[in-house]
């Protein structure tokens, strides 16, 4: 399966409207980037309808989600949706996410042969975030370590009596 | 502990300046909510300068944190940390979020008796996400639940190829 370029809906913001305050007269103006956009729709998608009216989206349109393996609880990566790549994550078997670095959907896997074969998909309880048991083909991060948090452990010094 | 509530520098973001098109002057216009600020600088915290220039912040200045019980494996609970909800997070040995809903940092439990008590902090290849690896005291969901995911499984549709 080929990359999908197409923008979502949601990376599209409506522009903003402000009153200029030396003239007093309304004006349109553009967000400076995407990332500064608020969803102001509903995006485009083939996900459940019923499904979209109960996502609490970012600003950006994005969800964060968990991809965790299925049989060891490894949590492998942290990577985003929107309702398209929920939608093709519940519908294809494989993992797919929309990459906001490059701005395209994004096939786990696709590039590297490492896919993630979708086992289950659940919501939190605020329906803000997502998480996917995957069965994970080699290495989840693209360094070559198994999870992306393999390399970078953060000292902690907790309090004797807390730990 | 008491919830501090002071609110962190990174959701103070600058004012938008814009020049108007019917007059050509610039007017300074403020963001309608704190998501859509974006952090102009590396927010006050006592946090090791050397972890905090690596960090890949969200534009509210916010890193998803994934809170996962250190034994069992089960992912409990996706926050949100700021520079001083890490090194407080590192250093007290109690997770510890910022509320993007009540604006204020948040030590999981200080409420319901429900800790988590910190067993080790990672971040991932891109610096973008934190694992927090801890021991949860009874329930991690407000609900009652075990963790946040397990009252609404979404159903899978995976071509049985793929699956």
């Amino acid at each position: 399966m080929s990359r999908v370029q197409v923008p979502p809906a949601a990376m599209v913001p409506a522009p903003l409207s402000a009153r200029c305050p030396p003239c007093g007269r309304d004006t349109a103006l553009s967000y400076p980037s995407r990332t500064m956009g608020r969803m102001t729709s509903t995006p485009r998608s083939d996900l459940d309808p019923a499904v979209a009216a109960r996502l609490k989206r970012g600003a950006d349109g994005l969800l964060p989600a968990i991809a965790q393996q299925y049989d060891t609880g490894e949590v492998l990566m942290l990577g985003w949706m929107d309702d398209e790549a929920l939608h093709r994550t519940l519908t294809t078997g494989r993992c797919t996410y929309w990459s906001r670095s490059r701005g395209e959907y994004w096939v786990k896997g696709d590039t590297s042969g490492h896919y993630q074969f979708v086992k289950s998909v659940a919501l939190d309880c605020d329906a803000d975030t997502v998480l996917v048991k995957v069965d994970q083909v080699g290495a989840a991060c693209h360094t070559g370590d198994r999870t992306c948090f393999d390399a970078d452990e953060l000292p902690v010094s907790a309090p004797a009596d807390m730990a």
